[in-house]
Formats: structure tokens, C-alpha cells, sequence
């Protein structure tokens, strides 16, 4: 019999809806593959397999009184800026410590009405800079990337089928890419931000990691309702190649790495054309930090005022600059990043999809630090839907991953040339 | 000496800056008024004098010491759909009776760091239809409007001084009108949402009430640290009249109010020229209820799933219709949101500003339902400022509003051009 933990979460759910697998089984064999990755990745920050258990055996039930459950069983990581009624949720930060909210989440209740049974992953400080004690499933000397740790690391060991991130510059793609992931950052303001702990109303994106695209796709579908492919495309795409105003910071294993990228798309039939973006595009990245951190804040604002003690010094200094920026900035910022997102879709009208690298390189060594957003940030202002797909490994034997970008509304389009390019790469 | 509850928040907040009056005293004055007041109107879900003495205090001593805030001893009313960390956070809702949050709002740290003074104010069900206890402060026989009741019903009877408010649909504007003072529903996303009861991000924007367009934007400052005027013009505005959509709903005062309010504004050099909407506009118009119910539907998902019974009939049969909806609709409609946001600047292109009714009458007898947001929902929904100033009397001696809309981002000039606009029309 095939091990349940190795089957997709399209697989894994349909065959738990239809009764041939029981959610129990598949939670068993989960916290099995739990048990034996999670002492070295450490990419929880409160698993309850009690809990887990129980919320199984009610999907069995559902299932047994009729009800076909779009995620049966899956185990889904709830990133901890994320509110659960049941466990824990402390935003990374010891402000929060045994905080225990009356409610869920707003994706939560989806995604717990889904049939997903649930446990809590490591986020950085308020999805900021000081990391978790999480590590990078290929090797554990590496960082996973953040904010989004222990979403990336725990889909990346296995332990989960589905998990929630989000992102506020490269929250989601890169830790993704690190970690050798699909990370879907979907269209801004598709799920919404309720119970949420939000840093940046103007970026934060709430999106899901899984371990190909039809999986990201199926808990896309289930949570909105609305179906998000991947659809079969009938040609190759056009698609614009834009390294984009951070391309001078790409490693060497990045660029080589968009050659055979390239290379592979055209080899599929795919035209790949460098675009160059415009004055509007680097006005709004220059301004991204202090509308990230102004937003910041006075999101914080209870706790600057409450809790200063509780922040750690990085974000304190990072709040403390953001507190002397005229206030002007923000405005100005809020403008720029207006203007960016009504020229984007001209800036890559008659392309199907833009290719873009997910990460500056592979995970750098340690986890002190979860590497830089250079290559998201962008993607993140403009609202655009974003996919990082797998493509390979640096020198180091680490996962690298691609980005494809599409414009914002254009989600299943994203996802559908994600799946092309990945099965493209890997042809 | 004055009685210092009759001071404009300017004034007041001034004289407790420069320490020629306590915020203590000013608090005893406003809470006297309070108690005499209060029994009636019913404007407060929490009101605790010894709390309001404390923070009193430690704003005379912050003065003491050197620093002035701007809105020193202020009363400002919080519409409990917001958090405070001091106060029970209830939504207006059964099911969360009692709730005591860890943290405040955003926007409430943000009033507390200016030296506010806080209560919590009465709102309708999370923001929606079901009303609460609050009676019109002109007339207790007839509703003060809603969803903000408390907040509109609280500064119109001298109450309060500024009070926070948030509009879905026309919980800011229509509210404010019924209890003649002067409501503002900023740009959207100028106040972040963070820590408050989000109903519907598409729409949701909190906004703030006075007793004076110089007031509000006394708060308004203070909050974002941009000047919000209102600004002296050099030349009378040239205004674009729109009725709207939803012209054939306005009240035969609403008709007659409106003539008056052209003249006096013709009278003092304002051009005022009729503008027709398009169809981006009623389209957009048309779809306003599936947004906010699919919306409201995922953000009360956890309440939906474990406390359905707690839900007031109408607002049950609300989501359970939105549950029904095809999901198509939601993005349907967003799509269409973004299409008259973008074609709304062109649509006003060579005006200062819009001029419109706030409400379609006076405030209806009882206080069994708020009234109906159908002047506010269109500006709600293409993000744009919006201001009500008190503009006379009905049939029944009811306050009226006028408002005037400008383009988003365009705060200052709305509440430049309604300052203006009130002037015109009690020269």
C-alpha cells in the first residue's frame, strides 16, 4: 500500500472524501512523518496531535453523514499571524505569549469548513525580521526563508500538505523557493485579512504554499470558490523576462539559472522578451519601505506605546525610523504605489505571464537571518498574483525557485503558466 | 466663565495644551453633561467615569511635563466595533458579550497617544441593520441613524467631542446627517483597519464625526500627521451635482434641500453644474450587496460555524443568502469596484468637488431601523472622501445633511470645499 503521506493533496483528499482512505489514517501517517522530521526542522510553533486527531475523525464523520469536503484530511499549517480559536496564536512575538483568540481567522474558518485539519507554523517577529528557531528542510544549517518559516520548511519536510502565508515585501515566494515549495501569493484583497495580525493594510497578502501547483491550486478553489485551474493551455505562453530595478542583485546561481529557465521555455515553444519597467515602477520600490514601516507602525501602536520592551531591537529601530519619517511619506508612498498599479497592466500588455526570479539565490547559510525580499517586494506593491515554482539547485545543492507574475485579477492565469513553466523545466 | 463643554474641540484641546484648562476639569463638565444627556439619547455601550478621570490625569500630566498632544482632554467616542484594550470590545453583538481584547485598534492608539479621552459607542450588529438602544439627540422618537448610532447620537448631544465611525455602506454619512454634526469617511485605507471588526474589506473605512468640519479636521490631523485643513480658498469651487443612481429615492425635503443648497452656493460664486453618472458607475452600484454580504459572510466565518444563533434574523437571513450567491459574483463585482474607481476622476474632471445628498430624508420615526444608505453606498465604494455638513431642517425639524465628495486621496480639498459649503449656506 502506498505511503499517504506521498500523495497529492488533490489525491490524499479525494480518496479521504470518498471514503477509500479515512482522515484518521492520513492523520496518523502524518504525525508518523511528523514525529520523524519535526525534532530538526522545528517548523510549528504549537502542534497538538490530540487535536489533530479529533478534527480528523470529524471529517470522517462529515464524510460518513454525506458531505464531500473539497480539503478531506489535509493537514494544513496556519502560519501564527493567523488567528485559531483552538490554539495558540502569538504573532512570533513574547507580547503575545499564550495569547488564545475567541475566534478564527477569516481563511481559517474556510479553510477549517474545507475539512483541513490544522496546526500552527512559525512566523518571524510580527512577519518581520527576527526569526524562528525553524530550518531549512534540505539542510538544516540554511534558513527557510520568512516571514512565512514554518509554512515553507513544514510543506517542504513533508509534514503538511497545504499552509498558509503571507506577505508584506517576499513573505511568501522566497521562503518558498528556499524551501523548494510552491508558493502562491495570490491578487491583494482575494483572502481577506480578518483575524489576521496585519502590519501593512496598503501590502499585506495572505496566499498558500503546497507542494506542486494543483495542490496550491485545489486549496485556492476550495477556500474562494472559484476555480483556480491549472488549466490546460492550448500554446506556449509569451512571456516577459523582467529581472526588474533589484536585477543587480541577483547571485550567479540566480542568472544562470534564468537562462535555463529561458532556455527551457523557448525549448516548450514559449517567446521570453526582456521588458524593461519604467520610472513609475522604481519610484514606488524606492518608497516601499516607509509604507511598509510607517503602516507598521501604527499597527503596533498598542504595543509601542504598551509592550516596547517586548520588541526585539531590530524592530524597535526599524519602528523608531519609521516614527521620524515625515508623515508625508507615507501618502506619497500610497500614491506611488496607486500610480505603479494603474501602469502595470499597459507595461505588459500582449505578454500572457512576466518570468521573474523568486529569491536572490539559494538559502544563505544559517538561521540568524531568512535572506532578502529583492526579487518580491515589487510583486507585493503592485498586487499582482505571484507563483514561485520549483527549478532546480544552486551550488550548494539548494532549491531554487522561478517566479511567474501575471496582472492582478489574472490568478488562474498565474497559476496555469506556473504549471507550464514547471513542467517545462522539467521536461 | 464659559462652560467648557460648549467649546469646539479646537478650542477646548487648545486651552488644555497650554494648561488654561485641566482636561480633568474639562472631563468633570463633559461628563455632567453626559449624565444629563445620556438616559435618553443612549449613546455609550461603555462609559466609565473613573476610567475617563484616570486618563484625564495622566493627560494633565503629560502637559505638565512638557508635552502637548493634540486632542488633550478631548472626549472622543469609540464606535464598538473597534478594540480597546481598557474596555469590553463587543461588536454589537451577543456572541461577543463581554470581550475584553488584549490591544486597542490601530486607530484608537493612535487617538489615545494625542491625549484623547475614550468611550465606547453604540453600534448597530457588527456594523450591520440590527440597531441598538440609541435614540435621535433632536427628537427620541426617532433613530439617530446607523451603523455609527452611538458615535453621530453622542456628538451631536454634546457628548463628545469627535468620535470614530466606519461606514460599509452609509454608517458614516447618513448617521452623522440625522444627528446634524458633521461626519467624514476619509480616503479608504487612510486609517488602517487594524483591530477593528472587519465586516467587508472592499469597503470598510473608518472614519470620524465632530461638531464642525474644523473639528474633524483638528482629528483627522492629529491621527495621520497631514494637515487636513480646512484650508481658506482663494475662489468659490466649481461644483458637479450628481443625485446619482438613486435620485428617485430622495425625500421631497431632500429635493427642496438640495435647491437651497445650490443657491446659497451659486450665491456665493460657486458654479454647480449637474453631472450624469455612466454605466461603470450603476454597474458597479448594482453590485455593492454581494460584495459586502460575500464579504461579511468570510469575515464572520468563525461566528457563521460556532455561534450561528447568536446572529439576529435579519443578519442570519443576509448571510445565508450571500452563502448562496455564486461565487463568480464576489470577484464580479470587486472587478467592477475597480472599474468606476478608475473612471470616477475623469467622470469629475474640471470640478473642485461633488455635491450630493447625505441621506434620503430626515431621520424615519423609531428606532426599530437606521434608515437607508442609498447616497452613501456609491462613494463608499469607489474609496473616495466624502463630508456631511449639518445643512437645516426638515418637516419635522429633523437635521439634513449636504455632502461633498472630492476624488480619492483628495481629503483636504473635501473638507475645505464642505467647509466652505456650510459657510455659503448659513451666511
Amino acid at each position: 500500500m502506498t505511503d499517504p503521506t506521498t500523495l497529492s493533496a488533490s489525491e490524499a483528499a479525494a480518496r479521504v472524501a470518498a471514503g477509500k482512505l479515512s482522515a484518521t489514517a492520513l492523520a496518523e501517517a502524518m504525525l508518523d512523518r511528523i514525529a520523524a522530521r519535526e525534532p530538526v526542522v522545528r517548523a510549528f510553533t504549537h502542534l497538538d496531535p490530540t487535536l489533530m486527531r479529533q478534527q480528523a475523525a470529524s471529517v470522517d464523520a462529515a464524510i460518513k453523514a454525506g458531505r464531500k469536503p473539497r480539503l478531506a484530511g489535509l493537514f494544513l499549517g496556519v502560519k501564527d499571524v493567523l488567528d485559531t480559536w483552538d490554539q495558540p496564536s502569538e504573532y512570533g512575538s513574547p507580547i503575545w505569549a499564550g495569547h488564545r483568540p475567541k475566534s478564527d481567522a477569516s481563511c481559517v474558518a474556510l479553510a477549517r469548513r474545507a475539512g483541513a485539519v490544522l496546526a500552527k507554523t512559525v512566523t518571524t517577529e510580527f512577519a518581520t525580521r527576527r526569526p524562528g528557531p525553524t530550518t531549512n528542510p534540505h539542510n538544516p544549517g540554511h534558513t527557510p526563508g520568512g516571514s512565512s518559516s514554518g509554512s515553507a520548511a513544514g510543506v517542504g519536510a513533508g509534514m503538511l500538505h497545504l499552509a498558509f502565508a503571507t506577505q508584506t515585501a517576499g513573505s511568501i515566494i522566497r521562503p518558498a523557493a528556499f524551501c523548494g515549495v510552491v508558493g502562491f501569493k495570490p491578487s491583494w484583497g482575494t483572502l481577506q485579512r480578518i483575524g489576521m495580525k496585519v502590519m501593512s493594510e496598503s501590502l499585506d497578502t495572505i496566499g498558500l504554499m503546497g507542494r506542486s501547483v494543483a495542490d496550491v491550486a485545489l486549496g485556492m478553489t476550495a477556500l474562494t470558490g472559484l476555480d483556480h485551474g491549472p488549466a490546460r493551455p492550448g500554446k506556449p505562453p509569451r512571456l516577459a523576462l523582467i529581472l526588474g530595478p533589484t536585477a543587480h542583485l541577483a547571485a550567479p546561481e540566480t542568472l544562470a539559472l534564468m537562462d535555463r529557465v529561458v532556455e527551457a521555455a523557448r525549448a516548450k515553444g514559449a517567446t521570453v522578451t526582456p521588458v524593461e519597467l519604467g520610472e513609475p515602477f522604481k519610484e514606488a520600490l524606492a518608497l516601499h519601505p516607509h509604507v511598509m514601516n510607517m503602516e507598521s507602525a501604527e499597527a503596533l501602536g498598542w504595543e509601542l506605546d504598551h509592550a516596547r520592551d517586548g520588541l526585539s531591537p531590530i524592530l524597535n529601530e526599524r519602528m523608531s525610523w519609521a516614527q521620524g519619517e515625515p508623515h508625508a511619506k507615507l501618502a506619497e508612498g500610497r500614491a506611488a504605489f496607486a500610480a505603479a498599479q494603474a501602469a502595470f497592466a499597459a507595461a505588459v500588455a500582449g505578454y500572457d505571464a512576466v518570468l521573474t526570479p523568486s529569491a536572490p539565490g539559494e538559502a544563505p547559510a544559517g538561521i540568524a537571518a531568512t535572506g532578502e525580499p529583492h526579487f518580491n517586494t515589487l510583486w507585493t506593491l503592485l498586487h499582482t498574483p505571484a507563483v514561485t515554482v520549483p527549478a532546480g539547485t544552486g551550488p550548494k545543492g539548494l532549491p531554487l525557485g522561478a517566479q511567474i507574475v501575471a496582472p492582478r485579477g489574472q490568478d488562474l492565469a498565474a497559476l496555469t503558466w506556473a504549471e507550464w513553466l514547471h513542467e517545462a523545466i522539467h521536461a
